[in-house]
Order: structure tokens, then C-alpha cells, then sequence
């Protein structure tokens, strides 16, 4: 038990040292050799937990992937309206990847890799399907604009989140994600919901986005 | 003036084998051995061009991008309203990105590097500012609603479309980006232009996206 505990911890400092140096140099610019030296390991440690650095990658993907998959259905409230989960879902999930690391990193190696990734095509695939979820459960709870197709707003809705992480990372280093998914739902909301909930998930959108405080753009 | 030539023609060879590694097998797999392999040439020669596997990343998002922009350009008419530019540009750029290699190894390095290249930086900031013209003409023009925040608007046209990209090429290998740009208009026009507005621009958007044949998907 204790070797195994040994072990853990050293595939934690791989993972670990890996998602900083991701975070804070991108995934092309970290090799192998500056992980392993960021870690405090030696070769064979790194090579006896993960084959390659791509092996590295997928373990920071699945992990991350399930971090914000986790927080997205832990702010969902069963008794509350689907649209409603979305988007608190949404301003959650920009939290976590702003808090969190390996979330962060994940979100990196998810645009690096795409399909070339067995591990990151399947992550697009769950959160897609996630979201197809929540829309439908919003066509049951008659939320949904009766002129507008369901595939359609999913594809919308996953595009914009994912659209405005990589411009968020890109031109401000992920420090305006929350309020570039706010401006994503500005828009969005008036296309997606009927005139009579309107008026409710715009004032809802607003709850959510005054918790972007000045401090923390 | 031969040496020159033959030196742009080496030059180019590095770029083009690049390009075919990285669409076929992603960036982080192209190794520097591989492209001196696919371009038979010797390492020497690569390096005499790019100091860095970066170097070549650095030239595709470059050119990429100005292949890019340029094809959003052409398919503007100063004649045309701007929101019918925007949305046939767009049209016009998912045919690029699918037909040219450059383009589309762009779009892949310019997602995987994001923040951490200035290159890449500015093609962001690029794209953003040409949208946002488009955006602020169309304000002018009187097609925008009058409840709709013209920053909102750029940031989510802008959003949408990366992100469709990113999925689109991590679900489907690029081949439904037509469509997945047609069904973001889809939602994104009735939120964005005037209730006058909105039925020729839907007819508009219906007579680009019959241009997705089903042989073309």
C-alpha cells in the first residue's frame, strides 16, 4: 500500500509539473525533458507512468475533461428549469477553468489535439452530448422558441463555449472567459427561449454575470 | 536569381510537407525528422530556412491566415449590405479552410498555440477587427437591432465561428464546417438584424446552405 501510494504520488507531480508548464509555456513549447526536470524525476519514473507525452496529455484531458463535466452537472438543480442549468452551468464551468489547472490545461491539449486524440475526440463528443440534454430537456419544458431546430442551438451553443474559451486563452490568457460567455448569452437567449421566459433567463443571465466582479475580470 | 528561386522552392517544400504531416497526423506528432523526411531534404537545409519547428508553425499560421482573410475579403462586394458580406464571407472562408492545406494547418496551429505565438496572437486580433467592421457598417446600414450590443455581436459571430471550426474538425475532420457555419446563422441572424431585415438575409443564408450539396458534405 505504501509503494502504491509512492506511486500515485509521483504520477501526481508528472501530471502536475506537465499542467503548469502547459499553463504557462503551451503544450508545443514543453518537452518531455522540462517536465521531468519541473517534476524533480528522473526518466525512467516519467517513462514507468506514461509512454510518451502525448500519454501525458491524454491523462491531463480525461482528467480535466471530468473536472468540468463535473462542475457543469454539480450546478444543475433538478427542480430548476434546463435553460436555467445551462446557463449557470456555463458561468461554473468558466470558474473552474479559471481556478483550475488541470481544467485549463485540458482545455489547451482539447484544442491541440482534436481528432488527432482518440481520448479528446471522445471529450468533445460527451460535451456536446451533455448539452444536447439540456436542450432537449428546455423542448419538454417548453422553453424553447417552436421556430427554432434543437440541433441547431446545440450546435450554436457548443460552439460559442468552446469558440470563446480559445479567444479568451488567446487574447487575454483566459482572464475574461466569464464575460465572454455572457456576451455569448446576450445574444443567444432572445434567438433559443420563447418571448414569455425571456424576460426571466435575461434577468437570471444578469444575477449571473454581476458575480464578475471588477476584481476578477 | 536561380539560386533565389531554388532557395523559395526549397523554402516552400518545407512548408508544403509541414502542412501535409499536420493534417494528417496533427502538430504535436509532426516532428522536425518527419517534415526533413517528407520534404527529402536534409536537416541542414531546414534549418538554413526555420531555426525552429516553430519557425515553420510560425510561416503556415502567417500565410494561413492572409489566405484566409483574403478569401473573406474577395467575397465582399462594397455594393452588398454588410451583414449579406459577412455571411457569404463566411461561407467563402469554410470552402477555403476545407480546399487549401495551408489554410487548414492554420486553423489547427493557430487553435494549439493561441496565446503563447505573437503570430497567432495577432491573426486573432485580425480576424476579431475585420468582423468588427463588418459589424459596425452593418450598424450603419440600419440592419442591426437597435436592442443588440454591436460588441456582443462580434464577440459571438466571432466565437461561433472558431469554435464550429474546432469542432468540426475534431468530430468530422473539417468536412460538415459548411454546415456547421450555416446552422450558427441559423440562430445567430434572428438575434442579430432588424425584424425588416431578417426574411432577406434568411433567404440569403438558405440560397449559401443549398450550396452544401450532399456530394459535398
Amino acid at each position: 500500500m505504501v509503494r502504491q501510494a509512492r506511486s500515485e504520488a509521483t504520477r501526481r507531480r508528472i501530471i502536475d509539473s506537465a499542467v503548469d508548464l502547459i499553463n504557462e509555456i503551451g503544450y508545443p513549447a514543453s518537452g518531455l525533458a522540462d517536465i521531468i526536470e519541473r517534476a524533480e524525476l528522473t526518466k525512467g519514473a516519467l517513462y514507468y507512468h506514461f509512454e510518451s507525452k502525448e500519454a501525458v496529455a491524454t491523462a491531463i484531458i480525461e482528467e480535466g475533461k471530468d473536472t468540468i463535466l463535473g462542475a457543469f452537472r454539480a450546478a444543475g438543480r433538478p427542480s430548476s428549469p434546463a435553460i436555467e442549468n445551462i446557463v449557470h452551468g456555463l458561468f461554473v464551468v468558466a470558474e473552474t477553468i479559471m481556478a483550475d489547472g488541470v481544467a485549463q490545461a485540458s482545455c489547451r491539449l482539447l484544442r491541440t489535439f482534436g481528432g488527432f486524440n482518440p481520448t479528446a475526440k471522445a471529450a468533445y463528443g460527451v460535451l456536446r452530448h451533455e448539452l444536447a440534454e439540456g436542450v432537449t430537456s428546455a423542448v419538454e419544458q417548453g422553453d424553447l422558441r417552436s421556430d427554432v431546430d434543437a440541433e441547431a442551438v446545440v450546435a450554436t451553443v457548443l460552439a460559442s463555449t468552446l469558440g470563446a474559451e480559445l479567444v479568451s486563452s488567446a487574447l487575454a490568457d483566459g482572464r475574461d472567459l466569464r464575460r465572454r460567455f455572457a456576451l455569448n448569452l446576450e445574444i443567444l437567449l432572445p434567438a433559443i427561449v420563447t418571448e414569455q421566459s425571456l424576460g426571466y433567463y435575461r434577468e437570471f443571465l444578469a444575477r449571473q454575470s454581476m458575480r464578475i466582479s471588477p476584481s476578477k475580470p
